[in-house]
């Protein structure tokens, strides 16, 4: 038995190898590739995918699955291998719905849709772009139609990203959420403030230097990692000790140095995988909710509290002296934390950012639902999002185009960035219960003992549970629940605005 | 019939994606990867050499090429397709006749040597050495047992370098070369200079500025390519419009912008393969002989040419000043083509190189006759050392324990080295009869139409052809002649001896 074990395992870890050789070249692309190696690196990328896809989906491994049934039992529930035959049971059964034929389909007509999305956005123009979302939307349906047991179809998308979540109650969720947040966003949305400083100059070798000081700080070792330029950060791994992040620089814009913790908090996550888990399909972090949720705990609620500033701010000022040489920190720390309705999702507060979440939640249900038009879509849009947002959008480019994710069918992933921010706050809170002085340690510019526990609780599990169970063994309940969020937000914005 | 061509070439296609893909994964870990990421980067890289080896030894490809022989025949033979089935059925038959367990075992006894030679090489440790060098010869003899249709053993390691080349053939080559070379070298390695200046400083950025200044002019560019550090540098390839060339800079040492020459050269080759044969096995070139032939025609017949430093020595003078500014440019020039045996290979002249390699193609055939005792390896070297170039070697670090090739197994490779310098000169002697004033056009900085001609009569052929019937095509007969590179390097370093 132990013999089909490990011929599961060596099966599985050169589909990780595959995996993750993809994700490298993925890395390679948008950092170090000139520009001609583009289209053979599609292909590249699309054969390593296929055959990873074959080799998974394979007789071979169900078979293997269904000999080790007995062996699994055998083993207690909690130890790396019951946890790998279970979550690959799991994976397999799931990706043997998909005909292969239509997973293609999926990915072609994603990769076709992309640059038309792209130039749409570019000209302002949704009817471009429009044959495209039918046709994405037409596939994600046929998605849904090989799956059953669902109760509402959306279940079927959300669950890629966040297995085992359901829509009713990530409705629930956002609705306690939205109750809350478009008063709190009326009341202290309007406070102004003179930000003006906010433009620069930020000399860029030094948002670079500044970036990896406070990362460094965080965990962040070039051991293990690195921290490159490209046009849309984002975080990959090609194993535990092989982390990449990836940042840009404006010059009139200090961003960077929130999206390198962003990106530092995902890369800490995959780095934080026990060393058990390597070449294994449980080497990620479990869900997108919680990835996320790592990503914006050491953003927002390290990197744009109080505490943390208190310790940064002067060595903030020496390396950035001609723009905020003169600003003081109370000032500087109001500016990165306004709260001020905006069109772009990606640039918006704290509070606000989670009214485009919903937003588009509501309308990827409806999408799928059939109850709305897509001829229609970019009026719905403009029409919600003064509604929850109070502001018109003077351009569908600054509308319902902004964002890739449609393009690529990717209907049910926007849930999990808000999912993630409250998540963060779960966490966050039960951390705080158990170490006290987190804010005195942040003063003094220590963030170990919040990695530490981070690492010890939560990444280091990687994908051996359900994200519920991963969420229950972290904070005591498998439930997301958008209360200590809400808290939060009050609690700190409701502060700023009343001084 | 068509239908089956085209199964064949897809199925091509993806191996070649897993082939480039490899190659990325080498360069990322040599160039980018961060330490951590050694361990796990072994295994997908032997994951991806294990799959596209076994999905091009496939039955299914014999099957295919047996049902294309007519297929075949009914093409021109210089067509690409036909070219394609040609080649690739050579090297499918080839591929065969090597047991997958005796192919595993020469890489896994590779990989493990490799580390020990590193060992013993920085501890002047041959006898730490050896049982892993008795291990390599004896896997190479089971190797070559593999194969038959032989002249002699030898024949068999050389053909996986050099396709079609024969022992007896070198060995004549090489006998032609030596006899000319070794009284050249008593002569002219006498006459010594005053090249202390070469010790800089050589400003590391300006070092890369230069070499970018260089390369450039010979038709490199970032759309295409990349210049990156590493320890060990050499050119790979995600592509033919996406090549990595590597270097390293020393503050005490200008080798670097010799190094950016020849990887460029290497890159040019590959760059150059028609966009046709792009995603098959004929893109790349054709052999170690011929590749090396167009990274030492870029270093040695243009970069170390008098009409090249005509051009350039003024703005090398103001690159680096401190090193040069009152240093004259015919010593310069001399110091760089300045002829003195040395120990280190990688380090020696135009001239004493081909030496080193001589003498390790005479030792790699009596090693593989079994004719020289390997335990006794470091005492033959070094007498025929002496013997050759003149001076006693100190230890085994500077001796046979130098370099890296034995520790994998990669015996027959050695000899291309010296090809790639014989045939750079029979290829340069046909441009010049076909465009006679090169040298006027490198005076003004102009290395275009040279690329032009070198990417238009050798690089776009790829593997199309076999290297005899390739080198045919460019310089007109298919047999490597030392005799044009004897009178190179006789006139070059003859006038400089004599003046």
């Amino acid at each position: 038995m132990e013999e089909r074990f490990a011929e599961l395992k060596t099966h599985l870890a050169e589909i990780h190898d595959l995996r993750r050789a993809q994700e490298l070249l993925f890395w390679d692309q948008s950092v170090m590739m000139p520009p001609g190696g583009g289209s053979v690196r599609t292909h590249q990328v699309t054969t390593l995918d296929r055959i990873a896809h074959e080799k998974f989906v394979s007789d071979e491994v169900g078979t293997l699955l269904d000999a080790l049934s007995d062996y699994e039992l055998e083993l207690d529930y909690d130890s790396d291998d019951a946890s790998l035959i279970r979550t690959t049971r799991r994976d397999w059964e799931k990706a043997r719905q998909v005909p292969a034929e239509l997973a293609a389909e999926i990915t072609g007509a994603g990769a076709e849709a992309y640059d038309v999305w792209a130039e749409a956005r570019a000209n302002n123009d949704y009817p471009l772009f429009l044959p495209h979302l039918e046709r994405a939307v037409e596939l994600k349906r046929r998605y849904i139609d090989c799956f059953g047991g669902y109760d509402e179809p959306y279940d079927v998308l959300l669950d890629d990203y966040e297995r085992g979540m359901k829509t009713a109650e990530v409705r629930q969720v956002f609705d306690d959420l939205k109750a809350e947040l478009v008063p709190l966003i009326a009341e202290i949305g309007s406070v102004d403030g003179d930000d003006g400083f906010m433009e620069g100059p930020w000399p860029t070798t030094a948002q670079h230097a500044y970036s990896l000081k406070i990362i460094e700080s965080f965990g962040y070792d070039p051991s293990f990692a690195r921290l490159d330029l490209t046009v849309h950060p984002f975080a990959a791994s090609s194993g535990t000790q092989d982390i990449r992040l990836t940042t840009r620089y404006k010059e009139d814009d200090i961003t960077s140095i929130f999206t390198a913790m962003h990106e530092c908090g995902h890369g800490l996550y995959e780095h934080g995988v026990s060393g058990s888990l390597e070449r294994t399909p449980l080497c990620h972090g479990v869900s997108s909710a919680l990835h996320e949720s790592q990503s914006r705990l050491w953003e927002n609620i390290v990197g744009r509290s109080r505490p943390f500033w208190n310790h940064f701010y002067p060595s903030f000022q020496a390396a950035f002296p001609e723009a905020v040489g003169d600003v003081d920190q109370e000032r500087f720390f109001r500016a990165i934390n306004r709260v001020k309705p905006s069109y772009i999702r990606v640039d918006a507060d704290e509070a606000t950012y989670n009214l485009h979440i919903i937003l588009r939640f509501e309308l990827e249900q409806e999408i799928m639902a059939g109850t709305i038009d897509l001829k229609e879509l970019p009026e719905i849009w403009n029409a919600r999002f003064e509604e929850y947002l109070g502001i018109p959008v003077p351009s569908d480019t600054l509308g319902v185009l902004q964002d890739v994710h449609w393009s690529g069918g990717g209907f049910g992933y926007f849930p999990t960035y808000s999912l993630g921010n409250i998540v963060s706050v779960q966490i966050w809170e039960k951390v705080v219960s158990e170490i006290p002085d987190l804010h005195d340690q942040f003063e003094q510019g220590e963030f170990g003992q919040l990695h530490e526990w981070l690492r010890t609780n939560l990444y280091s599990l990687g994908r051996k549970y359900t994200p519920q169970e991963t969420l229950e063994r972290v904070v005591g309940t498998p439930a997301i629940d958008a209360a200590p969020y809400v808290r939060y937000l009050k609690d700190k914005l409701g502060a700023l605005a009343a001084a």
